[in-house]
């Protein structure tokens, strides 16, 4: 009998070309579905919730696949990581609904952008974070990142090329926090363009280090215009770390 | 005019054959060689404090040489790193005495051996830890590891193939602290034994799991003997983290 399986995916994209499947590139889409042929004997195409782009990392992507396997669901975490690089683990499994699709329904999700802010970059954090040994203003970035908070078109950090119906998001939650050498941007939203949260984080260190002030975010947003804002951060630094249904 | 310039050295060891320079392999030494001999344009051998094994990372490793440069003692970290794979950072560089010799003095080393526990591996995590889903009493590996601090032949924690006049060390510090799903072990100082603190590492985590008994540690330092320890821990997880030396 066929069932649909819900699976929470943690990878680190470092030397995957994003998550979408592409024929002649190694992608977190692409290793699942060889993964789940090699464990079931079927052919199965995953539905993935957030497909992230090159080098961007998750813990909690979601996926899901129909099988006729009789593995039970909660033990296909365990089945399909003895076919998976060390870079991939599925965190969990379980039997879901026949009709869930984590693109059609409510969610949230959270991720953060992260900045190792030293003056010599720390070798075993270069993977996870991006480096940088400007001074920032950090309650600056603060004070511009709740401006990002709230239902807003945020058609000006939204990279060309994405094809999208409404340029409309609303972000729950946009905050900047300092431990040490690390600053956090964390974002929580409903959805998220294409980009979006590199381009948030390319402005936010722009009003940082002063090149901008807080209160231009609202005219950035206004401007409709990608050019308006600032550059899209380089992907190493994002990380999808939570993500929610609304059930 | 010759002088000695000392270095503060950070390295992600993942893809490194350890710090020695060995002709067939990529070595911390090696790369720090040829991006000297790059930068000066003389043959240069740094002398290392530590020398770690294969996959070890640190955070502050010490090397020295000598140069007749006339680049200043504090540019040359800029001047190396330009030189230098990401994966290695030179921190910081200064003028020294030109008797200084990181290895012929009294310094105190902090090691830390990091355990990822948790029911699945976090990929992000996985270079710089150990996973395990191992269940660890960690009150057990507390206790066991207060009986290693003091000075002891450390013998039983010690791989064969080293060639020592002396195996008698004095740690200063050995802690294990938990915090969420981390696991730190920390030993500090005078000097380690070959793969001593894996062994120490290893050896901890036979107590956390029930295997041993914090108690036996005072027979296992008795018996002299590298059979009465642990099993030498993984690499991956070993980091070192700070260097004193006593002026």
């Amino acid at each position: 009998m066929k069932k649909r399986i819900r699976l929470t995916v943690a990878y680190d994209g470092t030397r995957y070309s994003g998550w979408q499947y592409q024929p002649n590139a190694s992608t977190i889409e692409g290793e699942l579905n060889r993964a789940i042929g090699e464990v079931t004997g079927e052919k199965s195409q995953v539905i993935g919730a957030s497909r992230t782009d090159a080098g961007v990392h998750a813990l909690c992507n979601v996926a899901v696949f129909d099988t006729e396997s009789r593995i039970p669901g909660n033990r296909f975490s365990y089945a399909l990581n003895g076919h998976l690089p060390e870079d991939i683990r599925v965190m969990e499994s379980e039997e879901t609904f026949p009709d869930f699709h984590p693109r059609h329904c409510n969610s949230r999700k959270t991720y953060e952008y992260r900045i190792q802010n030293a003056e010599m970059p720390d070798p075993t954090k270069r993977l996870y974070s991006l480096f940088s040994y400007d001074k920032f203003d950090v309650s600056a970035m603060q004070k511009a990142a709740a401006y990002l908070e709230g239902e807003h078109d945020f058609k000006s950090f939204c990279s060309a090329g994405a094809v999208v119906e409404t340029t409309v998001r609303t972000l729950y939650l946009a905050e900047v926090e300092k431990s040490g050498k690390n600053i956090v941007i964390r974002v929580q939203g409903n959805g998220f363009l294409y980009n979006m949260v590199r381009i948030i984080a390319g402005t936010l260190m722009e009003v940082g280090t002063g090149r901008r002030k807080p209160e231009s975010i609202p005219d950035i947003i206004n401007a409709l215009d990608r050019r308006a804002a600032g550059p899209t951060a380089p992907a190493r630094g994002l990380i999808l770390v939570r993500y929610d249904f609304e059930e």
